[in-house]
């Protein structure tokens, strides 16, 4: 029986235990250092999170018991924040006896020797150093799956990103009859969708908190607006970046985008700024609820990211610096999107 | 000054009296002999669907008065439904002089000559036979744009496809600070994302009157799933009837889609039947309250323009032909939904 190490018991992680425990792979979830209590509650029965029980055969592991939770694994989920990836990987690399194909949840950019790369990136940077010459076999996933709904067996589709053709034999235990798993090879445009869809639902965020208390809500032609230049500005950093442009306008760009945008962290972080709160406040009201809004760190890294794909491309991204300038710079939010409207209508 | 005229009281044809009344154009509004209610209150003041007056300078006309409201006008825009477009269209020719560019909002297919057809293409046999020889200057208008939004000036975005550059002067009298105008050649994209993203609307609507009970409505992932199903098989059908899959995955398709999903007749239509009402109940409801839900025929006519495009794309498109099955043959809904959800999980 194929064996599984999901390291992070957050939402993502502890729900793709569901589809992996309903096709009989066994399970092990760990949780890191900041999720002790969550290992604890779900032992007790209800994980905090999901608020219902993990599937009964999932073994549970706290943060000192790592190198028991991954060993002998057929392969390990990466499942933490984007600020967590970097150590989290460090110590599995450490524990790890042997190469083992990895899969990730973890979107957006990290800091690695000095430049801002994808989590892809820095996790091949860290695999080589332990394991010089060999191959790291990698899975970015993607696509619209919101973590609680996947754990109630909500139908639901996702998209695998992978580097080599040996590891879609461990992507063939992951679908279920809720849960459509669809591969791609296309690493760098699933990753980047993943985490630049993050950014945009906080443009779809502050509009309906902008415009929420308007009767009717009578401002669907400019979210639509919103929703449709976050695609495009999607695929303007996929192309540049190697993707492939119609990884964007499937699963991974469009669905993602549609589910993040519709509920979730990112789409709340906005609502808190359209309501009045400031870019700051916003993120500390959130840290208060215990919730980080993931999109806030890629906007941070991703300019640098953009620098970095060498082409001039910001022209090509006005609603992308409109956030950047409102989240980042603390900006006033109306003047701004001011700014976006007049450079949209103009161009 | 440029002169327009509008045929078609209804939501869009007054609404573009706004844009183009703001950028000096002098506008004739010309109702059907379905709209002489519409145009009598619009002269005392307010107009009954948009809910507020037209711009000052927009002259009204009664259905009998056409002639007179398309004398010198530089163009003219049909703005009724696809079941009215073939009857108004006869008429204007009947009383046009001379070839005039001519424009539509209107969506979906009608038969013509014993076959379905679109509405660009009915309008093209039509203007054949009236004006022999002569070039048929023609200008489909899609893009996520509410009528009622646009006639309060909300920002939108819409795309015309032209046959010929001498239209793109025509083209410029449309777009203002709030009203972005893209342009494209590709006149079959638009007019099928115009056509499918109505029906499309409807399996959104249904999943919503179906789910919407749920406690915090926790089926995201999979409208998600049935977005991007959604822009999925616009493509094929627009890569099927010659069109560019690129204007699936902008403004017309993705963008159009979004906002037609979110609100509107055909969402509605969908949200009756999910709620438990049959097709055909929800069309009656739907009609006591003066409203048409184009999806439904669209719907109706689509699988035989899908036929006619003469390759073997059904296949491909198990979304639409659970819409079809449920509300033109009228099928248990539930069933319908497993049905569609099997063969999505599995293929």
């Amino acid at each position: 029986m194929a064996q599984a190490a999901i390291l992070g018991a957050g939402y993502m992680g502890s729900a793709l235990s569901f589809p992996l425990a309903d096709n009989g792979v066994q399970v092990r979830l760990w949780g890191t250092w900041l999720d002790d209590d969550v290992i604890d509650a779900s032992k007790s029965g209800v994980h905090p999170k999901l608020q219902h029980p993990l599937p009964e055969a999932v073994r549970l592991f706290h943060s000192e018991e790592l190198e028991e939770a991954v060993k002998g694994a057929d392969f390990c989920v990466v499942a933490v924040t984007s600020e967590g990836f970097v150590p989290v990987l460090q110590r599995l690399l450490e524990v790890l006896p042997n190469p083992c194909p990895l899969f990730t949840v973890t979107k957006g950019f990290v800091r690695q020797e000095g430049i801002v790369v994808r989590v892809s990136e820095a996790a091949h940077m860290l695999f080589e150093k332990r394991f010089s010459g060999s191959h790291l076999h990698w899975g970015s996933i993607g696509g619209p799956v919101k973590a609680v709904e996947l754990s109630q067996r909500v139908p639901s589709a996702t998209v695998f990103a992978h580097n080599f053709p040996a590891i879609r034999r461990l992507i063939r235990l992951f679908p279920t009859g809720y849960y459509r798993v669809e591969t791609t090879r296309d690493i760098a445009g699933v990753e980047i969708c993943s985490a630049f869809k993050n950014i945009y639902s906080i443009a779809l965020g502050i509009h309906d908190g902008l415009y929420s208390d308007i009767p009717d809500r009578l401002f669907h032609n400019f979210k639509s607006l919103l929703f449709n230049q976050s695609v495009r500005e999607m695929a303007v950093v996929v192309g540049a970046a190697g993707g492939k442009t119609q990884t964007v306008f499937d699963l991974a760009g469009v669905g993602d985008l549609h589910v993040t945008s519709s509920s979730g962290r990112n789409r709340r972080f906005g609502e808190y700024i359209g309501r009045g709160l400031g870019a700051r406040e916003a993120r500390e009201h959130m840290n208060r609820e215990g919730e980080v809004a993931e999109g806030y760190h890629t906007l941070e890294l991703g300019l640098s990211y953009l620098r970095r794909c060498g082409k001039d491309i910001c022209a090509e991204l006005p609603l992308f610096h409109m956030l950047h300038r409102i989240i980042i710079e603390e900006s006033e939010l109306r003047e701004e999107i001011e700014r976006f409207l007049t450079v949209y209508m103009d161009r």
